[in-house]
């Protein structure tokens, strides 16, 4: 008995599920300075959305127990050392990523305030914040982690000693299971993407220590950059919908020129912000079609890119197909699969798409990024010795609702992770058309 | 990362204190039945009394946390494998110690409500219960290892990670000395009594583990009646002075033979209940000097005696020349030493009578039995790095105060311990005197 642990275990007022500011995605640091730096008198609304209705997240998890997490958020505060930590990021060991202005930003950031409750007709949890984009965009993932693991620590509340044990014994051999069937693939090149879905901090840690163990060189890094530090790893990341979603939600409404252009006008303020590194554009915004179509042709200049919402086979034949017309040689670009990726295993399906056939299918034809999340950091299905359903991931997301009170859409290659106003959706739709836009259930 | 002993451990909405019923004394069992059997009809009311004025225990203890730690007792049940267990004890193998009707009566027992509060003047907790004198029994234990603990949680909360490690180091380092002391001692016989005011119920299950590893042989049981069941120890008691108490609270206000009566009517009764087995007498509820000189012939045929509030040598030498008087044989008799016993080591004085004192002065003379409580279980003093005393044990007791709604007394050799209302104390002076009485401060 360890007398000293147990007592010091025992003298903490709660487990908290975020421990640190910088236990975030290390994307919300690159677009958080081209907010701040370009979009500062911007105001954001973001907005928890769990697309797995079966799952009534406000019924399983304690009100209280949730603001209480959420709270403690708000109480923390960037470390020194991890300031540091962000100050020393470098483009190849050449040029800062973060300027000491923003630096000095993140000194002082708190969260801003959010509004809590529930819908009794859906059983969903209603999250809300509004305020600086600068500061409201940090809620994503400290809201989705949260809400995720309370909702994990709800099922393993209901289980027994053994239960739980064999839980996590099933869950560690899937886990190695696939990383030993990733560890044969040739190039591999796999980044940890899962904080946001994680089963809990200390399992994603289990994950990415595991990872880096089976595929030694082609783990090459994670999202999170906490995890990053801790580890000594490369702290990996893009950019997301919201940047495309805000610009184009602070169009006049009878400016179609201005809708369509913002997809673009992002990826110009990101790469004067980033000056020729990170320039991996996410396509999908509002129809990848559409996107790559109508793209000037600097964009096809961009080292790679990142489809998000398209079945993998046929967003990565789009982008070959869009850089060989444009000129560009695709064996050179990159191009980051990060949507619902998984590895079949004897007796185990792929829960998305099966990183083995993607990989095999691009590999030698473009340079293939594996960004691994959800079913990397929480794959417990079939685990449960009871219901192999009962940890199965939910589609939980935190979008951007609002820029300066104007409604937020994002239209997606998949007409089922399409967000917005209905009324808003179809005059973007007038806009930017439909073509390439399928509709499939999205699992993660 | 053992993830499912996490999990596990923060299934539990709280950290019980009390485990189970049997988590008690296993002279409550053998009282309770003699209490279940001829006094069923007496209503019985006790209360909590910290003697220690300095630690004022309501300023340390949430109220809502002891509430739920004495509602959890209350919603035990004793279970099944308890019950076999109570029934298998035996008087050397022979006769059963319970009957088959108080083994029914304990099945079905819940312990009775109670009444909580606080005084703002001195700080401390007020607690009482009042019913059935063969149920209120119960709640003597489980409240004053419930107080204790949660004293200790409140202290060990505002302790950091390496100050805990610390203190549980040297408080295993000092129980490790006592017991190497204690081991050189020539015909020890010594029974762990401490579950009243241990340091937690892990800690004494510690310590008794410990002590059995030490001692071997001479480690002779232990109180705890769970901690027997559950380490196959020899589950050891005698009796206490709610006996006598009651007994004489009973008595006509003018009757002053039933008073002095009462205490060898106990006797009689407890001889009667337990047959020649079990016969060890509690000699100070009114005085031992008066109990000695105007017992009957028939108490020096008594295996035994636990002095508890004189000095043990004096009250030692009192029994021996009381048994010599009675033409009895003081090398047959046993001599339970319980109240206040430590053991001094290179560095700390005995908070208390030093064991080895006791034990040296009366072998060959006396059997020498030593009932170690609180020193054994909860000696953490100097331990913690900042303040020695911070875990200094306090003088906790929960004491009957009346039997059918009349005040309870006890008088006591250390005037100090008497309890009961001053009016009522003056009146049984007057009809015990006060010959051998003294007044020194109570340390544990």
């Amino acid at each position: 008995m360890d007398f000293a642990r147990r007592a010091w275990d025992h003298s903490f007022p709660m487990d908290p599920i975020v421990r640190t500011l910088l236990d975030t995605d290390f994307y919300k640091f690159l677009m958080g300075q081209m907010i701040w730096k370009r979009h500062l008198d911007v105001e954001a609304g973001f907005a928890l959305s769990n697309r797995t209705k079966t799952v009534r997240l406000a019924e399983l998890i304690d009100p209280g127990e949730l603001r209480e997490q959420l709270d403690h958020v708000r109480s923390l505060t960037f470390r020194a050392n991890e300031l540091v930590w962000l100050r020393g990021q470098t483009f190849y060991g050449q040029e800062g990523m973060f300027t000491p202005d923003y630096i000095e930003f993140l000194r002082t950031l708190r969260l801003p305030d959010y509004s809590l409750g529930a819908d009794p007709e859906t059983g969903q949890i209603v999250f809300e914040t509004h305020g600086r984009w600068a500061e409201t965009t940090f809620w994503e993932i400290y809201v989705l982690s949260v809400v995720n693991e309370l909702r994990n620590r709800a099922v393993l509340k209901t289980m027994g000693r053994s239960q739980l044990d064999i839980l996590f014994a099933r869950a560690k051999v899937k886990l190695y299971a696939k990383l030993e069937r990733l560890a044969e693939l040739e190039d591999l090149n796999l980044t940890e993407f899962g904080t946001r879905r994680r089963h809990s901090f200390l399992w994603q840690e289990h994950c990415v220590l595991t990872a880096q163990e089976v595929l030694g060189s082609a783990f090459t890094g994670t999202s999170n950059a906490y995890l990053a530090m801790k580890h000594g790893l490369e702290a990996r990341g893009t950019n997301a919908h919201e940047l495309p979603m805000a610009l184009a939600a602070l169009c006049p409404d009878d400016d179609e020129g201005c809708l369509r252009a913002s997809q673009y006008r992002v990826l110009e303020q990101w790469q004067e912000s980033y000056h020729g590194g990170l320039l991996v554009f996410l396509s999908d915004t509002f129809g990848t079609t559409q996107f790559l179509r109508d793209a000037p042709d600097w964009v096809a200049g961009w080292t790679g890119a990142r489809p998000d919402s398209k079945p993998p086979i046929d967003a990565g034949e789009e982008l070959i197909a869009f850089w060989q017309a444009r000129g560009a040689d695709p064996t050179e670009k990159l191009i980051i699969f990060s949507d619902g990726m998984d590895v079949s295993i004897p007796g185990f399906r792929a829960n998305g798409s099966d990183i083995v056939d993607v990989h095999r299918h691009f590999h030698d034809r473009v340079r293939v990024g594996i960004g691994w999340g959800t079913m990397l950091t929480n794959d417990f299905i079939g685990c449960h010795p009871a219901d192999a359903d009962a940890l199965k991931p939910i589609s939980l997301v935190c979008k951007l609702v609002s820029a300066n009170s104007r409604p937020a859409v994002k239209l997606s290659d998949n007409a089922s992770k399409a967000t917005g106003p209905a009324a808003e959706i179809e005059r973007y739709r007038r806009v930017f058309g439909s073509e390439g836009v399928t509709r499939s259930e999205t699992r993660v």
